[in-house]
């Protein structure tokens, strides 16, 4: 007997369709997906979608290959990121564009956002494949306004906001409102879902962020500060600059312009004796308590009680 | 009045169109794209895509936003290939790679990608958003068949064929096509004019290939012998090297391992009396009059004949 989304093994699942179904007919760019798919992550995105549509009735495995797009979208995502990046550990693994060259991740990734939209466009009416191609462009330009907002000491709350929900929040409220649309929701169901997972998205990227600062690199599988070392400028930083203490500010400055790594430790205890970890956790409260919220239409199901403890994940241990 | 396609000033109001119409909601995106437009090109897709849908009786200017389409693929794609061959000049301007740097280029490419299909999917029926979605899988495939056939003077025709119809004569396929559909074809006119866009597209990459050898500097707004340079094994280099000369297949490799661009100007001399560039020549022609013959299907119509003309072209001046 197969379970509810919330008990069954979905991630099993979903890596299993993604396995057996997606195959590029040249092995270097099967093989940077792969490799990108085995160096794990939690596949949140289409357990979302799963959740979204069980909770308005479809049974629970019944669009694992609709689920299974959006870990591609993001996966195909972290493989262009490599390039924009040049970062040299994501998820614990060496990334993709340091295996295969910088080329081969640009082609990679567009070949998987381009197989991604071929499927899509074959099985999806309207209006999935638009809400994917729309998803798209927002994540792009999302970390377009990341990158000029680099190194920025300035960045204000809504600056912020306005980035994580492009780039982030904008694929978790996509993979809900997918997985309702295909689910059979109610136009009401499928804007409290769309919310839900907009409002979790939000939540989401800022746990990501404390957890930049908190955690170590072990169990993070990629360095503590690495925020930092890219230059991004994440709501814990932003909340300690807030407080106008400038002698922090200018060592955030000088660290930015000089980049000497030994000074990660010493801003992080600085965000945290400014209290930017304790209101960085105050938000992510809000944004998870305020996405469960926003629930209330569905009816009371085991799927509608896995979404609200998804959320409750997310405030927890940090 | 407005005329033909084969008369109007098309390529200026393809222009048009993506002036007016493309607004990335970040100005580094859309300076990259608008900059990719800005330096040139002779918007053969779009061209292509407007007779193919006035061959089947539509009127010349009623599918100018489908047509712009076909040209965005194609600038997202040249966006993209900055970064994968990191060319140092494309169409005589300074690549977007160069001026933006790899981040925003791999960016503002998947944003224009994301962009045209938010709009095809919101604007026109299947099956025209999966034709467009597939061809750019295609193009990613035959990019990356290109990259692993670099420097491989082994490389034989059917490799050369298989690589040249998924980069290039996909797109020439997919623009006939579409302006086909939108058109009114018959499924046997569809077809017609595919087999037209791919025929066409196919002679078109080799006599791009013979320019690269044959073309100045000043004219072709790239060095000659580039090709060459990126190590690729394009059709004259192919036939030359198939005359069985050791002696002409030891520089090249020497060539290739070495990269002494003093070489370039002696293995073109070395190609041209090995036969490579008549043979291209006899290729091209090969490949433009089955494009001609392909049209047997179609009424006999001012568009029709610009069709055949535009495939003439090919064999001329070369």
């Amino acid at each position: 007997m197969i379970g509810s989304a919330a008990t069954f093994d979905g991630q099993s699942l979903i890596e299993e369709f993604i396995r057996t179904h997606f195959v590029a007919d040249n092995p270097l760019v099967t093989e940077a997906v792969r490799r990108m798919i085995a160096a794990g992550g939690k596949r949140i995105r289409p357990r979302l979608a799963l959740l979204c549509a069980e909770a308005v009735g479809a049974a629970p495995t019944e669009h694992l290959e609709l689920a299974a797009y959006m870990e591609l979208i993001h996966v195909a995502t972290l493989i262009h990121d490599d390039v924009v990046d040049r970062a040299d550990m994501r998820r614990g693994v060496n990334a993709t564009a340091i295996d295969y060259g910088n080329r081969i991740s640009v082609l990679a990734g567009d070949y998987l956002f381009a197989w991604i939209f071929r499927n899509v466009t074959a099985r999806y009416a309207a209006p999935i494949p638009h809400i994917l191609s729309a998803t798209l462009a927002e994540i792009c330009a999302g970390e377009v306004l990341q990158l000029r907002a680099l190194a920025n000491v300035d960045l204000d709350l809504s600056d912020y906001l306005e980035i994580v929900v492009k780039k982030t929040a904008s694929l978790f409220a996509a993979s809900a409102e997918c997985g309702a649309i295909v689910g059979g929701a109610s136009a009401a169901q499928r804007d409290a879902l769309r919310t839900f997972g907009r409002d979790y998205g939000i939540a989401f990227q800022m746990k990501d962020d404390l957890l930049d600062m908190t955690a170590d690199a072990g169990s993070l599988g990629k360095p503590v500060g690495n925020d930092l070392r890219e230059h991004k400028v994440t709501i814990p930083l932003l909340f300690a600059l807030r407080g106008g203490d400038s002698e922090f500010r200018d060592a955030v400055e000088r660290f930015f312009t000089r980049g000497d790594d030994e000074q990660i430790r010493s801003i992080i205890d600085g965000v945290r004796s400014r209290g930017g970890l304790q209101a960085t956790r105050e938000q992510i409260q809000h944004y998870a308590e305020r996405a469960q919220r926003s629930l209330a239409p569905l009816p009371e199901s085991t799927p509608r009680r896995s979404l609200i403890e998804m959320a409750g994940t997310l405030v927890e241990e940090v």
